[in-house]
């Protein structure tokens, strides 16, 4: 499977996660291509809106382009919903808010072992 | 230009008003093919959320499926959002909430005539 499916594949998982809870979830067209900033995907459960950008990591560190994170924002901002990274590694998925984010020289970064202690899994995330 | 590239297209030239008035918006990943129920597109302004079927219409009656509209309901309830129809006629586009929809048979309709009388403008409909 290549980068691109893998991502397909794994925003679908979240998208069956949230939907088998009660949340509404939908993925954007053209994520990344769009002319517009839009998240990977948008979940709602009537009280709570999360943008999302959502990565697999088969690695220590999840880097995230300066401009993909600003990019989140915005749209967040505009639209009224929480910013949220998720990412998949081996373990399972493990959230945290963008705002928590690491950031290095150019990208900011999501490192595993710090991600397991101080981010959410799935149940956390999506309680209120 | 078939259908799909026409919706595509219709699509996109919402998404372009939606962020020139401040607000965010969205196209959604395989609608209509996707598992889950999604909107064409969905859109927020921090106050207002809005999930909307999209169509373009070349003649007086723009129909809609009773599934296509069960689906924008169970997503918007679920979500927090509006549910409404967008039609572009060769006059322009016209705002309807889906619970004012006309229904036929088998499906659900908004004529033209009908429509540019009680129908909102885009002006109108983005107005809090």
């Amino acid at each position: 499977m290549n980068t691109k499916a893998k991502g397909t594949n794994a925003e679908r998982q979240l998208i069956h996660m949230f939907w088998k809870e009660g949340w509404s979830a939908m993925r954007a067209a053209g994520s990344g291509s769009s002319r517009y900033p839009c998240p990977d995907i948008l979940a709602g459960n009537g009280h709570r809106k999360v943008a999302i950008e959502v990565k697999t990591c088969i690695g220590e560190n999840q880097y995230f382009a300066e401009e993909e994170i600003a990019q989140l924002q915005l749209f967040s901002r505009h639209f009224g919903a929480e910013a949220w990274v998720a990412v998949r590694f081996s373990e399972g998925w493990f959230f945290q808010p963008v705002d928590d984010l690491k950031r290095t020289d150019k990208a900011f970064v999501a490192n595993k072992k710090n991600l397991k202690m101080v981010g959410l899994v799935f149940e956390e995330f999506i309680s209120d």
